[in-house]
């Protein structure tokens, strides 16, 4: 099973906005057994679109929009499809209540520019968007079928994996492409692939790629199979050959997050945890409050990004003075305190220079300092990360969170 | 002047891969006055190659395609298009010999495979590849020109911008495309497009894309102009009266970030910053010290994630108790807090419900309360916010930046 994708924006062809709800879309359908065989990205422009939809049409008879459906007077597309097929637009008002509502809800009126939202090709299912306003629309005609969706990425993804995938999946054939991630990190590409070269020799018909980033290594394994079982029991083969090889630094699969992985952890054996942060900034602590239901195990902690908000935490005057902020005993004294004052099994401390100033011969930009304390005491680490400033940020708050998994593990133990 | 650009690779349908090639090519043209006016991506298949490429020069006549130029895909761009033009490869042993020596400087020999690499259509301009392997080529014929570049993001950005971009704006003449973006935050997209409905009228030659986005909605103006200077007095002018139109919600232009704004706002009234933050986790202090020099106007501030650091900073068990965490009682005592044990001018609290979970009829999942104290005292407010969790923190710490903001400027006033 196939389809041709069309997306709309005169921003993607100026290239202003990068086109990551293609790649979206593509990992999405391709997981389901159904293959984009081509995208062609137009303008928002009504005669590029009814053009580019027809021909998409002509060629594959299934085709996939994804922008142009919004209240500005910019978005086209439904007029530039109903017109292609010859449907006249109806307005549902239980469209435009519900949008009415949900809009009241929030304390905001609906205005006229609205009200095209609740229009809809005659005879088109409407699918519901809990996202946003603009609901998707499915056409089915002598053409053959056009799905449209929005191009704000949060309500295009919803709409794609509730409506649209299920919806698909259910018609598409035997043969599926699947992959399988497993997530490394605190090791570099190039240790990584020494350390599993002759496991990547004897893969056999699977593939694997390695995919670099700021919070790790991702290992991504595809298989192209017959049945989704066959699959799957070759991939999960391989995932467990890797993750055995690599120790702590395979903490998940495919979408799982290291914070997560952290905090289940933490449940699992009744920890607390803490944060004292100097040039992460509140970074360990977004990534952990990031993930749902975080709070029955992170209590919070401090930004002491300012050398008097260390003092204020307990860090001693004389530790500052002799050692520096960026230091084993500063963030010793940093992790210490985080713990006994909020009162958790364990805290982490983070004190680094993350540039692009304030870097010396003996300090670099990129040395990061981390403590980790719990009822043993606290163990100190430190890296010089490279980067800029955001990427030196990102990995030091990665190699927070996988410091207090090792430290979490451990007390378990 | 326009073109059609045609990528070819199966891993972009797949959506393994990202396109930003296209952006670069889509801005890197458009800054010299040429218009990418329909991008087809194709997978790696010579029969859809000369389909694209083919119906891409029926409407166009100018064509470039990035990908399949490599020894690993048999050179099947290459193929796919000389068949198209009727053209037969021609060996050329001067490619052949420059691509031996590199080779043999890395310590390495060219093998038989490599042998399709010195390979050209007859006739083709050759384009000199200094960052790889696979030169580039421009054909000319009676189908109209094409234009072929690897897909290697080094190798293809290299040769566009030193050996395409050139020639073709040396054709292109003197039209330019330039564009500016006013930022704005706090007021929905709906809103802002009634707010300017009369200037939209008004914009005459120039075009605008409303871009919303979770810290607010972009507006893109742009211009096609004979100059530079012309394109640069358009866009000014029309950028001038949408700000003057939205007062404070337009904070920035281009890629202004507010909290980059915020932080330069206090440095020039000589104010600091401290922070108190619930629901949000750290995100606001993240926003703040991603900009660098942020240490001169803020100084870190708590997480108070759990109810006990809420105390612990200083809010009465009372307030908690009578009004619950998410509430003007309880930010305006976080605020005040936080202003007074940091000793910063201005303070902001944040409390909210993120979800998934925890929302009520009477404080729904999205309600966030924000309490910013300075030395007249704390104001609040709140707001009910759409989408994921993490869309809800997203915009709160916008929100509470822009908060912020106003309070700074009027505290200078």
């Amino acid at each position: 099973m196939h389809l041709e994708l069309v997306t709309i924006g005169t921003e993607l062809l100026l290239g202003f906005t990068v086109d990551t709800n293609s790649a979206f879309v593509g990992q999405a359908l391709a997981a389901a057994g159904i293959r984009v065989i081509r995208r062609t990205s137009v303008p928002d422009d009504a005669g590029a679109v009814r053009e580019a939809v027809r021909d998409a049409l002509g060629r594959s008879r299934l085709v996939l929009t994804t922008g142009g459906l919004g209240p500005t007077r910019d978005d086209l597309s439904k007029h530039a499809v109903s017109e292609l097929y010859g449907l006249p637009l109806e307005f549902h008002q239980d469209i435009w209540d519900e949008l009415a509502e949900r809009w009241a809800r929030m304390g905001r009126k609906l205005g006229e520019r609205n009200r095209g939202q609740a229009e809809v090709p005659r005879g088109a299912l409407v699918l519901k968007n809990r996202w946003g306003t603009a609901p998707g629309l499915w056409i089915t005609g002598d053409l053959g079928e056009v799905i449209m969706l929005p191009g704000v990425p949060t309500e295009m993804k919803g709409l794609l994996t509730h409506e649209v995938v299920p919806r698909l999946a259910a018609r598409a054939g035997a043969s599926v492409v699947r992959s399988r991630v497993v997530r490394t990190t605190g090791i570099p590409e190039s240790t990584l692939a020494e350390r599993v070269s002759d496991l990547e020799d004897a893969l056999g018909p699977l593939t694997l790629a390695y995919l670099p980033g700021l919070e790790g290594v991702d290992l991504r394994l595809t298989a192209w199979e017959t049945s989704p079982g066959a699959a799957d029991a070759t991939l999960e083969a391989a995932a467990g050959n890797l993750e055995a090889r690599l120790g702590d630094h395979a903490y998940g699969r495919d979408e799982d997050d290291l914070a997560a992985v952290l905090l289940e952890a933490c449940r699992e054996r009744g920890l607390t945890l803490a944060v004292a942060e100097s040039c992460t900034g509140g970074l360990v602590g977004t990534r952990l409050t990031e993930v749902p239901g975080s709070s029955a195990v992170f209590v919070g902690g401090m930004i002491c990004y300012a050398d008097a908000l260390k003092r204020e935490l307990g860090v001693p005057e004389r530790i500052l003075l002799e050692h520096g902020a960026v230091s084993a005993e500063t963030v010793t004294a940093m992790a210490r305190a985080a713990r006994e004052r909020f009162g958790t099994s364990i805290a982490a401390a983070v004190s680094g220079i993350a540039g692009p100033d304030g870097g010396s011969v003996e300090k670099p930009v990129g040395t990061v300092w981390f403590g980790f304390a719990d009822a043993r005491g606290v163990e100190t680490a430190h890296y010089v990360f490279p980067g800029s400033r955001h990427d030196i940020r990102a990995r030091a708050a990665q190699f927070a969170l996988l410091g207090l998994l090792r430290r979490a593990k451990s007390a378990g133990a």
